[in-house]
């Protein structure tokens, strides 16, 4: 540990580093904001970073702490927290113009869940356009001329670069999946609704999702524990998980080396002991893709009427368009859309009495260019059913960017998740 | 209605007068004003209200008329939005000292759809500190000396008094049923989730609702089919609906006159050709109250962090409480509260296999005194099963004050609930 920077440490390291009184938490914060100092202007990841407040929380941290009064395992930890996110203290700007220099009057329950604990908000990470497709100033840490993904796309390419352990992200279609594979970090969306949402800026309430970027699987284990009150065990399974390979109706989206991936990586676990399966989806789940983009486009409209009837001048095209798009959903489109997801969730709960976890690619391929955020093909359903999913590092690409895979597991076993995801991690780590 | 002043109309006769030229918008809204003038000193339903604030909105309403602009049945309708729901042209408090003078950067979805389809926001209706328990200024308008009830306390009062005809409401417990059933007028809570959240101070994010209080089951039928798109026909139901008399697990905590009024009335529409059977729940319902009450704690807990840990002395003895509670409610103890309710909602539709709507008492009685708000004791488990409900006036009890009947619809059947509403409805209505 001596020779590794305190902000190379992963949040479980950095935990017992400091419980141990061989880290301060304001040498770890210090550790980070170097690292800020010296790479943001490359890598974009900030919305908003004080390094005084974010020095002065550390150092209130470790006095608490000087005092016994740790109060969690995420005593003096910094975060990132999206800037979709409200902050009393922070701006808070939903990657709009509509809300440039905006100080929300509260913090939002997860942030002042992770206060509470004793963890510190380092900055705001930032946000596509409130949490949309249209990009924001965010480059790939791994490569400045492609994109970091979206809309976690700060929170991605901060954890990715070492200049934070740990941040929150949103997911509503693949917000956090993406952003995570392309950066080659851990991205984890929790079963719908596992951390409080109040104060989250809404843009689909029946399928926006709190979740954690971070660099191990357990390390989102850590911060979701800590948020919820759910135990989270991250030591991988002491069993070979049973995995369901799913290649998706959406398998021709994705390239021949995410392809190959999937492939590859469904063998070694299968070397490993895992028993390995094919899951193959009724025709009823070949329309959720465009299902989900219906269904949150209805939401989108009503979410952010106050945005396009006062500040129309202001929202991307792309906004500006899918919204329109959402305006014209009829109420009994989107109960279509409601009763054909709750058909597919059920179908989908018999799909994981066969395997434990199922296996599917994260992206179609590594980041596109920076002019985008790329394609959220392998999000939209997952999101739309509700279920847990982790993006795990797995190498690199073609372009020597980084690819992830998913694991998905059935709604409300964020446990087995963990587990399954620890051992899968475990595995794809041993090259 | 040359007699009728005009903020007596109905919502449903108003729009027609404005739609025809009987009626302006500003003549409609000086009326509400007129009457809030003369009676806001005792009834006490504003959180905030601007007369030349609403009137201008009124004006403008009437020019776009003028010039064929008018872009709903709610164009230049006068509406109270609850004070937990954010404007960003009026002060929202939340029913809170901790948030006097704030002001919102945006309008909450609701409020600024209700704007862009013409309305008018006549003003902020007063909440019980951030819609629980802990009584506001309000009294009823039939008895200076009792509640209104709560949570929706202004938006009840406001209503029953003829000071605007519709006003939104918020419902996690029974804070709309309540309210609108002691101040004797038509209370709505829809299916959860039908009207859009954003911008709602959030309390439990799984079981708060957005609804309508109004004097007719026509008028909340306006509103919410402007909101949502869903139609909703209140013409009452042509055959007599099979009603299942549900007497809940908690009929012995209504009074005398609460059940007779329900027996009563299964009396009276049996007569009127309705098909009446009763309602065996089974033991596992017997549960549902206090499930509710550890189940919302849970998510008080979390929702209110940032109120709990930065302004403790500003909350309520009876809110703090109720949080200290909720920090107790593990997450062990949280999912098998859902898992619960999810087996009673199960239940609870092969019940509506067999009837309509469901005929339970609004409340245990008439309005207590002044100084709480009265028990939610009938609004938990419809709230926590996520059902449609809706409270139609039913005369008075014996302190001469009003009672509300509730009539509940299977999840989604929001529109068979309002014509089965607007039956009972007509039926009560011919004394």
């Amino acid at each position: 540990m001596t020779t590794t920077r305190a902000n190379e440490l992963t949040a479980v390291q950095a935990s017992q580093a400091m419980a141990e009184g061989r880290l301060t938490s304001e040498a770890l914060v210090s550790s980070c904001l170097e690292r800020i100092a010296a790479r943001e202007e490359d890598v974009r990841a900030w919305a908003f970073i004080d390094p005084a407040q974010a020095l002065a929380q550390a150092r209130a941290a470790d006095a608490l702490r000087a005092k016994g009064g740790a109060r969690s395992p995420l005593h003096g930890m910094p975060v990132g927290i999206k800037d979709v996110i409200d902050t009393y203290d922070m701006p808070t700007e939903y990657g709009s113009p509509i809300y440039a220099g905006h100080r929300p009057a509260a913090d939002a329950a997860c942030v002042s869940l992770i206060r509470e604990l004793g963890g510190v908000i380092l900055g705001k990470t930032v946000s596509t356009e409130f949490a949309t497709r249209h990009p924001n100033k965010t480059r790939n840490p791994h490569s400045p001329l492609h994109t970091p993904g979206g809309s976690s796309s700060g929170s991605g390419a901060s954890v990715a670069d070492f200049m934070v352990p740990l941040a929150l992200g949103t997911q509503t279609s693949s917000s956090i999946i993406r952003p995570a594979a392309y950066c080659g970090v851990v991205g984890y969306k929790p079963t719908f609704g596992l951390i409080n949402r109040a104060g989250l800026k809404f843009l689909s309430e029946s399928l926006d999702t709190l979740g954690v970027v971070s660099r191990t699987v357990a390390d989102a284990a850590l911060l979701t524990e800590s948020l919820t009150g759910l135990a989270l065990d991250a030591t991988p399974s002491s069993s070979a998980p049973r995995i369901g390979v799913c290649r998706t109706p959406w398998w021709d989206k994705a390239d021949a080396a995410t392809q190959a991936l999937i492939d590859s990586s469904a063998a070694r676990f299968a070397a490993a002991g895992a028993k390995v399966s094919s899951v193959a989806l009724e025709p009823a789940f070949d329309r959720m893709n465009e299902i989900q983009i219906a269904f949150s486009s209805y939401e989108f409209f009503r979410a952010l009427t106050h945005e396009r009837t006062r500040h129309a001048e202001l929202l991307s095209p792309s906004l500006t368009g899918r919204l329109a798009a959402g305006g014209k959903v009829t109420r009994a489109a989107y109960e279509a859309a409601q009763a054909d997801t709750r058909q597919c969730m059920a179908l989908m709960a018999r799909h994981f009495d066969g395997c434990d976890i199922m296996l599917a690619p994260s992206t179609p391929g590594e980041a596109p260019d920076i002019e985008g955020t790329g394609e959220p093909t392998f999000g939209l359903m997952w999101t739309q059913l509700g279920l847990p999913c982790i993006t795990v590092p797995a190498g690199k690409g073609p372009q020597g960017l980084p690819l992830g895979v998913q694991v998905i597991a059935a709604s409300g076993n964020d446990a087995g998740l963990i587990r399954a995801a620890a051992w899968v991690e475990r595995l794809l780590a041993a090259d």
